[in-house]
């Protein structure tokens, strides 16, 4: 069987854990139960520089980039400058027409909106990135941990993307090939929520009163 | 006040999402929250490959590190080869002479325990290493999502960094800082659990049923 291929795209100051969360799932996949082969790709091949100051590198460039099964997007704040390069617009349309699945994490999914990707689909980002979506008119926004819509499947801020990544995992290639990948990378988080003195009234609904 | 540091150790073959998840909340932590400055150290500057394949760059190198405040060893495959290794065992014991707080994530206590910093404390590590870290007699296994013994923090596998720097931020600095961290990387993971046919033993206490 031919090995599929997951494409996680990196511009510089990308969010660090939108996509090494992910990473790590869609890697534990591939050790444990049979998942696609995983890629880091950027407009050059070299060192990147991410939005909390973590160095990383882009293994692959555009041009030199494999026909992608499934792509990912992470957030952060340099999608601000991503969403308007023409380069990277091209890119994910091109890779989208011939994947199985693109996937966001956080802001990312304002980049797949601005690429177009998003018209007439459902879709979630950051919380506090909720009116950025909102601007495009041709997407329904969900309050959601995570959203499915056909092909296309966008997350909340930061972490969701590592819940994203196991409830894809489990609809790509079923719920035991999701386990794996939960067991491998421990992912039975403590659920404990941190208390704030201040209200945080615009967090999302699917959280509930987070003071 | 005198910012705090922060360093994240790096060697080859350590797991990416043990150390990017804590990295993570340290950073938000330091935007949010006026948490510490974030470090990535490894032997010399440059790049490091990590055992599922990111390419990462560490910044600082043993020489150059400054005292450290805090410092994080992740785990991975590579840990059995930095626990045997000199000079990383010297820069751990160096640092944590002077550190407020050491804190290790999967595997990573392993080379904790091989550094001597375990001796008399409890710990814990990844629930498929339960076996490695019970073979040093003068450490206390605990079966818990983490651990804090004193000024040492030790988590359970991989993805447990997070809750454990979470727990750790509000130990410091108080819950309204976790709370901050937590927010901005909106970790309020969905709980699921996905299933597996075939029973894990080894999982460890605190998961609970894994079938």
């Amino acid at each position: 069987m031919t090995v599929r291929s997951f494409g996680f795209l990196m511009f510089p100051d990308f969010e660090e854990l939108d996509l090494v969360g992910p990473w790590e799932m869609a890697t534990m996949w591939r050790a444990l139960a049979g998942g696609p082969r995983c890629l880091a790709v950027a407009a050059q091949p070299g060192v990147i520089r991410c939005a909390k100051g973590l160095g990383v590198v882009a293994d692959h460039g555009f041009d030199d980039c494999p026909a992608l099964d499934y792509l990912l997007v992470p957030g952060g704040a340099g999608t601000r400058v991503a969403m308007q390069d023409g380069p990277t617009l091209e890119f994910l349309r091109r890779q989208a027409a011939g994947a199985r699945a693109v996937l966001s994490v956080c802001t990312g999914s304002i980049v797949l909106a601005a690429a177009g990707l998003l018209d007439g689909r459902a879709a979630t980002t950051h919380w506090k990135a909720i009116p950025r979506l909102r601007a495009y008119p041709a997407v329904t926004l969900r309050e959601e941990r995570w959203v499915r819509d056909g092909t296309i499947w966008t997350s909340a801020g930061v972490s969701a993307g590592i819940d994203l990544l196991l409830a894809f995992i489990a609809a790509e290639d079923g719920e035991e090939a999701a386990s794996a990948a939960q067991a491998g990378a421990e992912y039975y988080p403590d659920g404990r929520i941190y208390r704030s003195a201040t209200r945080r009234p615009e967090a999302p609904s699917y959280v509930g009163d987070l003071t």
